[in-house]
């Protein structure tokens, strides 16, 4: 058995936004080798997702105001959480929505993906360092 | 280590309905051979999911209502993505509720699930050939 | 490739309540003896979930409001569920918003892991025995 991993690093500049990380992990899988296997890419932070869906902007755009009505960033004092100091309460809702991680099959060195599967890194408390890991493992 | 897997296809006649595949999934496990590992089983669609639940009727009733006032099917214009002639935003939002993916365990041969778990497919835009890949590895 | 499983034992004495695993989930890590892998850690009940997030009481308070916002527990009428004699149909409407399982790296032998990441039990139909399913695979 052979594995394999990275981590990937991103800024983004806005407090929530989806960019899509798909070569990325492409690129990862053709680095490590591996012809048959299962490829985890998660969020290493817990105000992020890593999803599976469409890379089109007007459902980002949906998603964007949908996760925003059901835990809105504002009032700050709607959270607990933020009585720490912090003001990410809703970043922590949202990643729970939208997920941590995403599990892929490797075929033949190849992401085993449906036509429109594309693999997103989902921000929701942006303006800093954040990474994102690529594990893999198999033959 | 060994690998398998298996696309399976689905035809749902409705938009919405979940559809119980722990047997399809428990003869993939027979045919890979493989006692101890992981099955991956993910929708190869992005408006779709594959999740683990109940298979109660009432229980899969109470969910399509649920789902339905989380993202409502109309009025149409709720969704940007529908701005690019598809009538399927909500069915991207109910699929990220339900989730994408589940991995199982396979110990000795079997699904390693407690006494009520089994896996359905969740479909949210119906009517059409669907996909669900079971990715299997271990020994 | 090695494999490794342990189903952990829990009893939750509140409905619903979230308790950190992480030193759990390390432990079987320990006792796997494998270095590189993937490791599955699922509830093996439907009303159940196993999640990754802050260990902050004030967000498991907010948690839990937006839980009982999202799928309230009462009138217990609101679900056809219930029309089973169960009294756990918004548990398992929990559930699916925070997840069955989570899979975590494993890289020289710990979890590979953001700094805040905290593996949590979260049960919604508590006072009772219920499991969770730790299973590694790798080398």
């Amino acid at each position: 058995m052979k594995s394999f991993y990275k981590e990937l690093w991103f800024n983004i500049s806005e407090r929530m936004d989806f960019i899509n990380i798909t070569t990325d992990v492409e690129k990862c899988i053709e680095e490590s080798g591996i012809k048959e296997g299962l490829c985890l890419v998660n969020a290493m932070h817990i105000t992020a997702s890593v999803f599976i869906n469409d890379d089109e902007s007007g459902l980002h755009k949906d998603y964007k105001r949908w996760l925003e009505e059901l835990a809105p960033h504002a009032p700050l004092s709607r959270y607990d959480h933020n009585l720490t100091g912090e003001d990410n309460g809703d970043a922590h809702h949202k990643r729970q929505i939208m997920g941590r991680e995403v599990v892929v099959a490797i075929t033949e060195k190849r992401l085993h993906f449906g036509t429109w599967e594309q693999i997103f890194y989902g921000e929701f408390d942006g303006c800093r360092q954040k990474r994102v890991l690529v594990k893999i493992i198999g033959d």
